[in-house]
């Protein structure tokens, strides 16, 4: 007779992952409370999703009783969309804090308003009266630390003391964030997405979205954006959304009590996170959808896009751009494309792709450094030093200088008749403007400036970016990464633009692109390139397009960024599989079964099983004849999470599956408050529990702690198999069974 | 020691459907070929998929060999998205066929074009020189049939002769569209949704994707659309969307042998169905995603959004709208909404849900009547008889006159200055005008017309279309119920304004409505009218905001179109749990395991096995004991699709499954081409066969049809847990066991 054998491989743990054996060591302490999970856990989402569904059930046929009852049931079904509108309200106001607040701090490294020193710089020269439509941002009202300290702003000396001030500030922001998270919520850091793939997918990190963190994170990443390093408050706004969500868990004892459920909030808290990062709610979704979400039923869908439609909503309120628009980004283009542009839209991809999996590479080699080296044992210094050169070499530059969101902004813009940015500078012929549009023109000197200037900005961001993005501060990618891809995608189309105005004559133009015709949109280029370069990083496909559609509101425009980003991703995905989110979640060990990977490897259930063939015995536990005695010592002997109880030794048949933390609990709770359990108790799994002769201890029944059902597979079932069952069902553990 | 018990409930029959057992029944007739499926059977996802695993393994294993078979692998690798573009290029081409059809033959009911009888009305009026601006619809070129016939168009006698003509028309149209769906392909019938739902959940329906459905779907679409009946295109358009999938698939090898492959190709096609009904990729991804699909894995997303997005370009590539346009019905409106106007607005969701039960309760007790009794022994004289009904009533009313996507389009329209239908007959007082913003005005007489026949153009559209929705023509769903709701909105809409206009000094409206001020838009109350009726009837959500965001192209109308459909939703739920297609789905009596519903029984999976406890044993098969006599007798004895294969009857410990289908096959096989089986030949499902006494009859090995990892579950399984095994493995049976 075969025995029993028992997969003890809890597969989050299991399939080709490494660098976790440390952290499920936690396993070992036990701590009160049978069906509660210990911290640096994967949860069970079978037993989660049972116990709510008992919840529920109670619930309901408790309403037909009474009217209070009935009462509760309805509020009950509602918790989940008050919930959603409280994280949404809470998530909205949060980034309009924070948007105020960072483009202020921004500002202050410039210099100060006279009339108001808690004004910015653009709200400062809106109140001014003396300020002109074309020099909008020189208003006497708002004078730079040169004007402020030596009483004029111009000369060398100035001009060095405004320097010396700005790289001065960017010190004092981002000293004050990296202490703030080592000091108080060392979480805090980082963009956040990783863990939190990591937390949905049903592992536990507690404190990871708690209160510390969030007070914390909001406040550090206000500092961080300010300081000028190169990355995006976009990531950790989905961390302080989540944080939101988990904090406002607690007021529901639905969501507070059942682990799953409250992953479902967490999945529609960061959709509303992206909502407000980008202003695009179904952007937001299909992001929550496609690159963060584990378990997703439809409801949570729903859900999603209300706190995601929420969230946009109280940000339009808060208004923090001043300009009532609901996206970051706002675009509007007026020239359609040509199929012809379609090369340069799907060169843009594939440097987007190559250039995401050179970032990729680098980035996670360095973090691999600062983890292995002595480099990680300072990380004041390092946040100190990476901010000290970029400021050092961001200042002289334009381009730099300015918030990277201003830089992409400024560099999606479809120059109109009234834009006099140095990017704008065309040779205007007044004579052939008709209406609104535009012809194709030369460019001016003010445009081969900025040509340079981008380039040499491009050159910045492209490597300071790999040293910032893992640093112990909050650090977003999704800005540094567009910031890349806009600038490249402008100068592309800048050149395209001139090489069409100056050979219009050529077959390729002719046809569509006569003289005197606006048909290269340089900041459509710019668009396609951010997407191309977002897309290579992280790997997204359906939510980037649309993200960018709501940021230009055209359907017209779909096709080009589709075929950059699919483009992108194809690249990137033959140079190295990974997205950066996965890539830092392997680095940092978490335990995470990618669902998308596919399963390569042709190996039966047999053969990863623990233990093998040749092993010793599988450790099992009896189900009426061990005593308490017996049970303790395999406890205290194996490291397993649990144990297969059998019919008895020799039979071997399965009966239930027992976990070792409830049975601790049990043993342990029954020897203080049970009468007459001792060492030779016998523990009985069964039902009915034969007569004892009198002189024996009385018995120990724990058939209530026993699984009845758990999840088996025979030896012979591909592994592939029980890899989807894991994946689809969220089992910690399963049973693999030979003839029975 | 209790008997392996095996749980012969096909879950998909099981779980509270009824009425599928007459289907079942096509499980007994035997067909060649180990591994197919037959007509009106589920398909086992798990098989299918491992099977798709082996192949590609198979192919990435060789790629590394020779660069041919690297060529195949890539060409493999693309194949997918060759086949997405395909397949846009085909739904979105037919789409384009059928809506210039539908438009010419819909004229044609009332006239013909002079200078060339392929010109629709518009056209015809387009291509002439006499047309201005104010009457665009009048030109001489387009005779009506009294101008045609008796050679002038006024007067009773032609208003008479016009109306013969158009009654005429309808039946002349309705009458093909029913013969030849009744003779050639009787699957044409119908919207086909429900149907595409039941085989996306895994079963099998033969020739309903195939190509002569959709030929005749293709046709009969067109005439039932121009007959005047009250029904849409959309939802049949996603059944020739789906066709042309199907039909493509066969081109391909990877999907045309794998079903579970195949299915992941039509979820892509039908969110290309709805891509190119409503000009909406990204609504006819999500569409797909909430409505249709069962199996959705995230990289059918990006195909699904890829096919959605060639097939939304190829339509707008062909122009049938005549203007540029991607989307069905452009609106563009001027000004915001005000937060009280969300009380008129969820007033339309209520109205919506309400009208949605009210339908569907009415519609299917309508169709049962049809199944049940004569009525449905006469299906051609049924259509007749509605569309005679449908054209004599619909006729004298201008609004039901036209086709029903132009009235939703005049609903929906904010009217400008240059409107000169009757719906924007406002008393005019061009001084208070300020450039393009129009002060709320007056209702002129035209507008008070236009009130009552809305107001009876509703009574018909309530009433005619639930006996139009289930005849034996092609007959969507979303055309009317948005009719239905943007009819009631339209008539608040206009209301509402009335009274801002009137009472501007009241206190709700002062302060956002005070005189001269542009404050309420009717076309945008018709839209969320239009939106919380289809939320009613088909209860989508997420899908439903995102087509008609996708319409406008403005985040600021998501707000009221989300509170309209949630409350739709909410009411609907409250009256009836399920959708019109659930209701169809279940009224066919489809098997199929809805997802969304929650399974609320406190049952065990012991309580709802078969055979039950007191039942006779089990019938089961031995790994080495039975010859070939025994098991033909049991496969003539039973019914079940399938046999637990046992290690002896004493010890009942489970080796394996394996299916009657096969089971029949292989015997067959074996005794046609093997020598020496006779009936008392030994079946072996074991690994090595014991040394056969040498007068015994050589024995059959079967181990290679033995499933030797079928999904067992304990007795004790709570069977919620087996529901969402079955559900989300795709299963087709689970055994039960006890104590192993």
């Amino acid at each position: 007779m075969v025995p029993v054998l028992w997969a003890g491989f809890s597969l989050y743990n299991g399939g080709g992952m490494n660098g976790t054996s440390q952290m499920m060591d936690f396993l070992e302490e036990p701590l009160p409370g049978v069906g509660t999970y210990e911290d640096f856990n994967t949860i069970d989402w079978v037993r989660e999703k049972s116990r709510d569904r008992d919840r529920h059930r109670e619930i309901a046929s408790k309403s037909k009783e009474s009217t209070w009852a009935l009462i509760q049931s309805v509020s009950d079904a509602f918790s989940g969309w008050l919930l959603m509108l409280l994280i949404g309200l809470l998530a909205g106001s949060l980034a309009g804090l924070i948007d105020i607040s960072a483009h202020w701090m921004t500002d202050l490294k410039e210099g100060l308003c006279l009339s108001g020193f808690w004004f910015n710089h653009e709200h400062c020269c809106w109140n001014s009266n003396e300020t002109t439509f074309e020099d909008r941002d020189k208003c006497p009202e708002w004078e730079s630390w040169s004007q402020l300290i030596i009483g004029h702003g111009e000369g060398a000396f100035a001009y060095i003391l405004n320097y010396f001030m700005y790289v001065l500030w960017a010190l004092v922001f981002s000293l004050l964030a990296v202490l703030l998270v080592r000091g108080f919520a060392p979480y805090a850091c980082g963009s956040g997405i990783p863990e939190i793939k990591t937390i949905l997918s049903g592992f536990i990190i507690r404190g990871y979205l708690g209160k510390w963190t969030l007070i914390i994170k909001t406040v550090t990443l206000v500092l961080a954006v300010s300081s000028g390093l190169s990355l995006g408050k976009e990531g950790p706004l989905v961390h302080v959304a989540c944080c939101c969500g988990n904090i406002l868990c607690h007021l529901f004892t639905k969501y507070r009590k059942n682990e799953a459920k409250r992953r479902e909030v967490l999945s529609a808290a960061a959709a509303a996170g992206v909502s407000v990062a980008f202003g695009a709610p179904i952007g937001g979704v299909l992001f929550s959808l496609e690159e963060v979400s584990y378990y997703f039923p439809l409801k949570t869908l729903w859900r999603s896009f209300f706190a995601a439609l929420v969230a946009a909503f109280t940000l339009r309120s808060i208004n923090p751009f001043g300009n009532s628009r609901l996206v970051l980004f706002y675009v509007e283009f007026h020239t359609p494309w040509h199929l012809l542009e379609l090369v340069p839209f799907i060169l843009l991809g594939i440097f987007g792709g190559l250039w995401g999996s050179f970032f990729i590479r680098s980035n996670i080699a360095w973090c691999r450094r600062r983890k292995t080296t002595k480099l990680g044992k300072y990380p004041v210094l390092e946040v100190l030093v990476v901010t000290a050169v970029t400021a050092v070499l961001a200042f002289p530059n334009e381009y730099t200088r300015m918030s990277t969101s201003e830089l992409i902004s400024e560099l999606f813009n479809d120059c109109g008749l009234l834009d006099f940015s140095k990017l704008c500078e065309y040779v205007n012929d007044f004579n052939s403007t008709t209406g609104d549009v535009l012809p194709d023109r030369a460019a001016g000197p003010g445009v081969y400036t900025a040509m340079w200037q981008l380039a040499l900005a491009l050159i910045l961001k492209v490597f300071i970016t790999i040293f910032t993005f893992g640093m112990k501060v909050p650090s977003g990618l999704f800005i540094p990464s567009m910031a890349v891809g806009a600038i490249v995608g402008r100068l592309l189309g800048v050149g395209m633009e001139q090489l069409a105005y100056y050979h219009h004559d050529w077959t390729i133009f002719s046809g569509w692109c006569s003289q005197g015709a606006d048909c290269i949109t340089p900041g459509l280029y710019a668009m396609v390139g951010a997407a191309a370069c977002l897309g290579g990083v992280t790997r997204m496909t359906v939510s980037l397009v649309v993200i960018m559609f709501e940021l230009t509101g055209g359907l017209e425009y779909i096709v080009p960024l589709m075929a950059a980003a699919m483009t992108s991703k194809w690249v990137a995905d033959a140079i190295g599989r990974e997205g950066i989110y996965d890539a830092h979640i392997r680095l940092n060990g978490y335990p995470f079964l990618e669902a998308k990977e596919e399963f390569s490897h042709k190996t039966l259930a047999m053969d990863v099983m623990r233990p093998r063939r040749n092993d010793p015995v599988l450790t099992v536990i009896t189900q009426d004849s061990m005593t308490v005695e017996d049970v303790e010592a395999i406890i205290n002997e194996t490291t397993y999470s649990g144990y297969p109880v059998v019919v008895s030794r020799e039979s071997q048949r399965l009966v239930g599956f027992v976990l070792r933390r409830d049975l601790i609990i049990s043993i342990e709770n029954a020897r203080k408050k049970q009468d007459g359990i001792v060492s030779t108790s016998i523990i009985y799994f069964t039902d009915h529990s034969p007569p004892l002769p009198p002189t024996s201890p009385s018995m120990l029944k724990l058939r209530s702690i026993l699984d009845l059902s758990p999840f088996t597979v025979t030896d012979q079932t591909p592994m592939e198999i029980v890899v989807d069952i894991f994946r689809k069902l969220g089992l910690r553990q399963c049973l693999v069974t030979h003839n029975g």
